[in-house]
């Protein structure tokens, strides 16, 4: 440990916003400890900001600069800790700095989810080190694990609930019997959700992630278009009243499965059982489970978001390459896709469904419903009808395992049906 | 990765008992990976076991061999697999290969937490790796969380469900109301459980575990003889039906908790609430939750023992050693101890209780009983009086927190009292 006091790392922040921050303050909190996790002291010697003459609490004016050709400059600086989000300029700054031969650390989603092929290739071409922990489920080490604890599974599952915003809208309605909008508004008003929800509610955030996911657990691309999204607008109390029937909760989840076929990926809200480990993760967590031949199951739960909660995942890799810099290391082999599976079309792929309708309530209706079913290769494991009025009645189905075309051929059947009223929810089931 | 497919990484297993015989398979299972994920093949070239003439199902005969000296004397071989148990020959073999300048991967945990200094510093001199993912809850990557994920943590608390043999006997008692004689004998009869259950159902096995995690978390070393131990072979129907009163499970778990004070260390059953994402690992699952200031709460869910999740613990180390190999790390720094915290009395340190005690059913005696928890700074939280028969009542209650010096005045004070017939349950309280 002799000389290791005196050893210095010195890195650079891009951003000063609520994660930078936090990634400041918490690298100041562990000041005296880095000598002995990293080998080394850690230093946040500069810091890109787009006003560098704004006072920011808590940090000494003299770290900031808004010019980023100082920091790329500077040969001192070998981090580059990346938290401003966005695709421009951050994509450029990243790839500019491994070709200086800089190491980079990066919180952004988005960038590694529509660009990671292209920075993980300059990583490995140019030997550095390319960290993103915090990019996935905020403080949940879902890369580490995937690219090292798991790296001998044949891991044929993920399902994750990656979304607080959306966890949160669906735990307060199914807490407290809140409708969709009221549980939206909550959300917004408490910081959860931004003013334009779409990215969270519509399962884009959630499709990022899982894509990212996807391709380290399966070593294969999988890109953001390649999944298949839907979100939570559409669901409604009644729907979750159902679920509780079925002694299940909807949750928002990405997944993505292998086989033999190829890879299937997508984000939609599901119904899960009780019993299921990811049921229990409530408000703004975020969960991974994930299947392996020889594992078996696994979990993985934390906060997804937040101040400290991503600066802790970002100061974590922050160690990690610091202690990489000490120790020499070449060849950190950062991009693990060596395959090409194909990606399936979701009507090719098979789920169960829950589906809940208003049909006409005479006799024979029910026969006629469920002989539509049957032609078309949908088999009904489950079936309530609850409610009556005015000559409707409704019915809520749940179907065994089927593959998606079928249930969309038998989908459009009924929909042409008289005796059918409406199809008000249509739900995948764990 | 031009001549990644020539590079062989070769490795040597001792012993090929149920985890020996899963690691070979699993590296078996992988062989066309290894090169992409570690950069090299890996080959397992040896299987030291007792009796090398008989014969192992799966397993090449002319890979066993008795002879240890067969092995260290082997200079193509670099990794060492020690998957035999217990403490000699195992420590000895793996000093020994250390210096001879081999990695080390083990599962060992009666090794690790007895010996974990000396073969940590061994290592740390002799620049070797020395990983052992499998020792502590199989599959669950808490060692790496910790170790690297965690590294920027100021881990406060662990707590982790991580004996699958108990968890599976309070799960049985819970869920079918067994007694504990029941659920132990059906353990015992699915191969949970050993005829001498001792290790596990009286906690041993967990306080090695959480002896490694809190000396990992806090940076500290924590041995099994500092851990206060407790194990569940008093715990009975009638305590489950209580805590499910109180909304809560019983479970086993280890704990370790960090403040200014020090480090406190134990294992013993508790009452959990429902809610917490403890409550839900049932059967032979484990869990390890994690509180950190920044982190907040995080959980690692997965299979603590059994064949294929163990051997994909200890492939997944082997992986990660192969590749330090290949990229010619040094310095690998692998103890982590840095500080010298006291250990705090179990006397010393705070709890809430769960106390069933069975007293005298007339006017005046609950003020009595009160009396004696009020004298002693006790305040309770809770209390149930259901059954009373012969003159007989059997009283429940739950304290708040309280130091575990005054709880045990008051306890003796009670022992003492005519009234009090039998104190037949005592229990901490999450």
């Amino acid at each position: 440990m002799e000389s290791v006091q005196n050893k210095i790392v010195k890195a650079a922040l891009l951003g000063a916003g609520t994660v930078g921050s936090g990634v400041y303050e918490l690298v100041k909190e562990r000041q005296e400890d880095f000598p002995h996790i990293c080998g080394a002291q850690i230093e946040i010697a500069k810091i890109l900001v787009r006003d560098a003459s704004k006072e920011r609490a808590g940090i000494p004016s003299d770290l900031l600069t808004d010019s980023w050709e100082e920091i790329i400059a500077d040969d001192s600086i070998s981090i580059i800790i990346e938290v401003m989000g966005g695709i421009e300029p951050a994509k450029s700054y990243l790839l500019e700095a491994m070709k200086a031969g800089k190491q980079v650390v990066t919180a952004n989603k988005d960038l590694i989810a529509e660009h990671g092929h292209e920075l993980l290739d300059t990583a490995e071409k140019y030997g550095c080190d390319f960290k993103f922990e915090a990019a996935v489920a905020g403080c949940v080490p879902i890369i580490q694990v995937l690219k090292q604890s798991m790296s001998s599974e044949n891991i044929t599952e993920i399902m994750g609930i990656v979304n607080g915003t959306t966890n949160y809208i669906l735990t307060r309605m199914t807490q407290s019997g809140m409708s969709y909008d009221e549980a939206l508004k909550e959300a917004t008003d408490l910081g959860y959700a931004e003013a334009d929800p779409t990215a969270d509610v519509d399962g884009l955030d959630a499709g990022r992630k899982i894509a990212i996911m996807a391709s380290i657990a399966f070593h294969s691309r999988v890109t953001f278009s390649d999944v298949y999204i839907e979100g939570i607008r559409n669901i409604t109390a009644k729907d979750i009243f159902y679920a509780k029937e079925f002694n299940s909760v909807i949750k928002l989840v990405g997944i993505a499965r292998k086989d033999e076929n190829g890879i299937e990926v997508k984000v939609l809200p599901i119904l899960i059982p009780q019993e299921h480990p990811l049921a229990t993760v409530n408000d703004s967590f975020n969960a991974v489970f994930v299947h392996g031949t020889a594992s078996d199951d696994t979990m993985y739960y934390g906060r997804g978001a937040g101040k400290r909660p991503t600066a802790s995942a970002v100061t974590g890799d922050l160690c990690t390459v610091a202690r990489h810099i000490i120790e020499k290391h070449s060849n950190l082999h950062v991009c693990s896709c060596y395959k090409e599976l194909p990606i399936k079309n979701i009507q090719d792929t098979y789920s169960r469904f829950f589906l809940r309708m208003q049909v006409a309530d005479r006799p024979g209706v029910l026969a006629n419903i469920t002989s539509v079913f049957g032609t078309s290769q949908v088999s009904i494991a489950q079936i309530i009808q609850k409610s009556r009025q005015n000559g409707i009645a409704e019915l809520v189905i749940i179907t065994d395992k089927v593959k998606e075309l079928y249930f969309s051929d038998a989908l459009n059947i009924l929909k042409r049906l008289s005796i059918v009223n409406s199809i008000s929810s249509l739900i995948r089931v764990y």
